[in-house]
This record gives structure tokens, C-alpha cells and sequence, in this order.
């Protein structure tokens, strides 16, 4: 399934679109952020401690991943705080972005289960390491069971804290924001729902709705939960007005779908060194993207057979791997996918420029997009 | 694991115990809370059916679960409220039920997948509804994990509208009402943890300290959370000061725990007919609770080693079952466990007498917590 690509970092300053201020100020948002974010884990640390030092390992295991990324999500509710008029040092902004990237952990512990993936951002996933400590400890009975035992609990016991600082924010714009809030955390996870039961359910529909099925789920696992949701929160805590959000979607959603799409070639085509994904695992992984509807949609019988009965077979050999990657080129599926990620950017920078904000706004969200769509990692 | 016992029926009125005002005042309550959860969840309804048909399974799962419940922890709370001076009819206490219905829920579904339990409440667990699915509906790849994915993010979402209900509730109490809610969810998560670690981790701990060990994993995942924040939600959110919260728990903590030792021990020694569980499955799953603490710290040495060796395996024949059941008897550790259950009703009874509250309210909870402590089912 994976929801939640690895994102391009965000944070390093030495972009030229980006102007010396906007990037200073951004690096200030990230690390303000991320002490907040080690204040309220110092604090939750202290009552576990009382509890018993057995349950620390729940807040060092969430410490661990939420320090670990690279604050997309938390960059893009800052520039819709900004560009709706909110300023920079404000408490609120803080603690929206810190409780996205919780939520984004949480989400992340789950996903991991749910995908059966050992690793995450260079280290052991979060149940991976709790069945690590079993075998470390020499505990008793399955070891598999417990890690995903606890990693249930431990994503449960974060996305509360996300929840926790999301309510900690005191504005006269947080009703909407709440709003968006809640509306984010209902869809993303019926987006992966919907991608978890394609994987299942895929094979027995219509070929003919295949891209059409793929693109619902992006669209509400990733590029409304990624891109329009983050951006609309900074705008609605700043108060914008309901036209003001609406422009914001304009950019802000196929920009989350592109960069779905670009993660998904990448998935499959992507360089290893890069992407730090053994090549094929996508496709042993079964996970039924636009770039795979296209291909049933538009590869010949045979081809499209040999693709439908093997796509998410765990043991697919190297030479089967490479099999399913050309039907994908020669079908013509890769090129149409390149095509779509090139329209939906040009439809979300064309709504950048149309959208109200100062020019240090528009730069800065400029130069997030575009990392997005021509990533290669 | 299970720390969510079946709890009794509340809701009935033909104790004799409770006036007729205040078990009808009870009944309205009650009626107010499945409205509120019915018109929420219909809402919910709504917003997924927008995103796809296929994702409505999700709410249905949660209505069916939410249904059921006997709203104890929701009436913990109603007389906590009316108790610091809450008016009947508030709709901040009706949201505050429905959100600790909905957050109950939401740790049920989890708690199903980590204990592996089939079925919930006389139906089918969340897990094993969507396995079900899975097979009536013949998808591709293995339906277990099919089901234990989609009860993940069921459970996730349980847990997000639990606290969108919760955030929803305005009142001047309602800054101290969600930090018992924060650390609630906290706590429980973090006993839950305990419970789960006690199972592969406790054969090799010393024996001496099971009992103190169990006794915390109770107080955490049961007491605190089912009894004593309940009652205390409620009071803070009626603006109740710290002083009467303190009362409060005097009172909740020690029933609470009552309730959960009473619990240990029909899962053990209770009529299956009653209590609508196999015999031995508490033993099979190798719960280490307070009573199988109490057995390992005073039955001779041959005979712990029996019961160490042989708690929580799946395949116990009957006859091992029995001999369990024989040496918790013989060691003494029921009949220990029965005299801290009446030593714990004591306390809690004792502690409601001085209850400064109404004489409506304190024979409401008379009613409830005498329920709690001598249920047979």
C-alpha cells in the first residue's frame, strides 16, 4: 500500500528559486517544529515514565520516525498560513505542523503492518523493532505477533498525540481548520482502505476501470491527505476565506496527484541507490497503481493475463520482474503516465500563478512543488 | 489481552436500589448518546459515500460495534457531571458519552486483532467480518491479512471520529475535561503495552513481583481507564474542582479494579453459558492476570512450573485446562483474589458514602458499581 512516499527533502536551503529570506524562514518553521515536537515527547515521556520505564519504548519508537522526516506536509501548511496572512512566529502554525507530522507518523507505524515492510527512513519499522526486542530479550511465545501487537498500539498511542496537539491550538480560524482537520484523517483512511482492497479485489473488475479506480485512491491516500489538505489547514488558521481554499486546491491537488504518479514510477522504475527500494518490490507488493491500470488497460491479452495473475506474488524471479516492466513500457503505459504527471503540474503551476499571495509565497511553494514532480528519489 | 470485558447491562431500571427519577433520567441519557452516535455516524455515512460505496463497510463495522455496547464508562461519566452540578440535559455530557462509546470501540477493534478473538458482542470481530468479506466475495491474495489490514484502519478511524466527537463539546470545564481524556488514551495504550509485554516477558521475571505486576497492568488498562477517568470526565466537565476529582477516584479507582479482578475471574472459573466464553480460552491465551499472579507466587514449586510452562498455550486439552483451574484453586489464589475484590468494594463503597454529591447520585452509582463488582456474566 504505502501511502506515504519518502518525500523530497524540504528543508536544505540552497535552492535559487527560493529567495535567502523564505528559505531562512522556512528553516526557522522546521526547527520551531521540531522543538515542539521534542518538548511534547519529553513531556508524554515523563508520564510514561511514572507508568513504568517498560512503556518508554513506545515514545522512543514514535520520537524515532517523527524526527526522521522531512516536514513536506508541515512546509505546505506553513505557506498556506503565510500566504493567507498569517505570521511567521505565530504558536498555532507550530503546532499544526508538528501534529501533521504526528498524524504522518502514526499513519506511517500502521502502514507498515499493513504492508508487512521491515524498514522505514533507514531503519528498523516500528513493529520490526518491537520483534527485535523480543528476540533480543529471549521473551516467550511469537515474536512476529507481539512486533505487530505493539506497533498497533504504539500507531494508536500516536495518532492520539497527534490529535492531542492538533487541540492545542487556540485560534479564531480553528473551527474551519478543525474541520479540515477531521475531513483529512476520514479520507485518508478510506483512500487506504480502497487501496488495500484493489489489491484484493482488482484482478475480478473491469479492466476498462482500472486507471479510473487507481486514480480515486491516490487521490484520497495521498494527494488530498499530502498536498490539498496541509495547504487548506495553514490557510484556514490563518482565516481565509472559502475562494481563497478553493484556489488553494487548484495547485495543491494535482500537485499531490503528480507526485503520486511520480512515486509510483519511481516504485517500479526508479533507481535502487535511490529510492532505497530493492527493485520489483512494488510489484511483489501487488499494489495496484494508475501506472498498472494503464498498463491492463492498454496491453494486448496475453500480456495483460501474464500481468493480472502475477502482479503481488511475493516470489516473482528477477527475469519476471523484468517481464512485467516491459509489458509496462511496451503497452505504452509508462509513457501515458509521464504524459499525466506533465499535465497535472503545468494545471498546478498555472494555479500557482493565479493564486493571491505575495511573491515570497508563490516562490516558496514553487520551489516545494518542483521538487515534488522531478524528484528521482 | 482483552482489557475490555463485557461489562454488565446498565441500562436496565428494575433495580430497586436506583429511585425511578434517576433510572428514567438514566434511560434518557442513554437514549440521548445512541442518537447522538447515530446522527454522528450517519453524517460520517455521508462523507464516505461521496468518496466510494465500497468504503461504507467501514462505518457499518463501527455503527454495528458502537451499537452494542452497555454505555457503562458513558454513565461513569453522566454522574460525574450530575454529581459536580451538571444539568441533565447538556448536550456537552451526551458528546462526551458518545466519544468514550466511540474511543471503546475503537480499542476493541485493535484489541480484537491483537488477541485474535473471532468474535465480539455475539457477532463476528471487525477482523473476521472482513475476512468474511474477503471470501464470500473470492478476492485474490490471503483473507487473514486482508482482514487484519482493514480492521487496522477501521480501528483508526474509530479512534479519529472518537475524538472529532470529543473535540466537538464547548463548555468552560472542558480544559481540564480533555486533559483527563489526553491521559486516558495515553494510559490505556500504554497499559494495553504492559498487558502484552506480561505475556511473553513474564515466565522469565521474578515470581515474587507477578502480582504487583499484574496489579499495575489492571490498574492502567481497566481501572484508570473504565472507572476512574470516566467519573472524573464527567466531573471536570461540570467544572468540578480537584478536590472532588480526588474524591472521585477514592471511590472509581478501587471499583474499577474490583471490576477487573471480578473479570479475571470469570474468565477462569465463570459459566460459559453466561459468560458467553469457552472455558480455558482465558488460559489459552496466557493471560497473566492478577489471580494467575497470585497462583505463581504461593503454589508449590512443581506445580508453578506446570503452570508456567503451560499458560498460554493454544493447544491445552481439557484436562489440562482443569489442572490449572485446580492448582489456582488449591494454592489459595482464588480465594485470595475473592477476598481483595471484597476488600476493593469495600473501599470504593466506603469512599462513595463520603461522597459529597446528591443522594439521587450517589444511589445512581450505588447501583452501577454494585453491578460492577457481583456480576456473573
Amino acid at each position: 500500500m504505502n501511502q506515504t512516499p519518502a518525500l523530497p527533502d524540504a528543508s536544505t536551503t540552497s535552492d535559487p528559486k527560493a529567495s535567502a529570506s523564505s528559505a531562512d524562514e522556512q528553516d526557522a518553521y522546521i526547527a520551531a517544529v521540531a522543538l515542539k515536537l521534542d518538548s511534547f515527547l519529553a513531556e508524554k515521556h515523563r508520564l510514561l515514565a511514572r507508568i513504568s520505564p517498560e512503556t518508554l519504548v513506545l515514545i522512543d519508537s514514535i520520537k524515532t520516525l517523527v524526527t526522521g522526516g522531512k516536514r513536506m506536509r508541515a512546509l505546505l501548511c506553513y505557506w498556506g498560513w503565510r500566504g493567507a496572512g498569517g505570521s511567521p512566529d505565530s504558536t498555532a502554525i507550530i503546532e499544526a505542523g508538528a501534529a501533521l507530522e504526528l498524524f504522518q507518523s502514526a499513519a506511517l507505524i500502521h502502514d507498515d503492518i499493513i504492508d508487512r515492510s521491515d524498514t522505514r527512513r533507514g531503519g528498523p519499522s516500528v513493529h520490526k523493532r518491537f520483534s527485535t526486542l523480543h528476540t533480543e530479550q529471549k521473551f516467550s511465545l511469537d515474536e512476529e505477533r507481539f512486533g505487530h501487537a505493539a506497533a498497533i498500539l504504539t500507531g494508536d498511542l500516536c495518532l492520539s498525540l497527534s490529535e492531542e496537539m492538533f487541540s492545542r491550538i487556540e485560534s479564531g480560524g480553528s473551527h474551519r481548520a478543525r474541520e479540515v482537520f477531521n475531513i483529512m484523517r476520514t479520507e485518508v483512511m478510506a483512500g487506504q482502505y480502497l487501496d488495500i482492497l484493489e489489491e484484493v479485489s482488482g484482478p475480478s473488475k473491469p479492466h476498462e476501470t482500472a486507471v479510473a479506480r487507481a486514480f480515486s485512491i491516490i487521490r484520497y491516500k495521498s494527494a488530498k491527505y499530502s498536498s490539498e489538505h496541509p495547504l487548506a489547514l495553514g490557510g484556514a488558521l490563518a482565516g481565509a476565506e472559502e475562494a481563497m481554499l478553493t484556489s488553494y486546491s487548484a495547485f495543491a491537488l494535482p500537485l499531490g496527484e503528480a507526485f503520486q504518479l511520480r512515486d509510483d514510477v519511481l516504485g517500479v522504475f526508479g533507481d535502487p541507490a535511490k529510492t532505497g527500494k530493492p527493485a520489483g518490490d512494488d510489484l511483489r507488493e501487488g499494489k495496484r497503481t494508475v501506472l498498472v491500470g494503464l498498463t491492463i488497460d492498454s496491453a494486448m491479452t496475453h500480456e495483460r493475463d501474464f500481468f493480472d495473475q502475477n502482479l503481488g506474488r511475493q516470489d516473482l524471479t528477477e527475469a519476471e520482474v523484468e517481464r512485467l516492466c516491459t509489458i509496462m513500457v511496451d503497452s505504452g503505459a509508462l509513457e501515458r503516465t509521464e504524459e499525466m504527471i506533465a499535465q497535472l503540474s503545468a494545471e498546478a503551476f498555472a494555479a500557482l500563478a493565479e493564486l493571491p499571495v505575495s511573491t515570497e509565497v508563490r516562490e516558496a511553494l514553487e520551489t516545494l512543488g518542483q521538487r515534488v514532480v522531478s524528484r528521482t528519489s
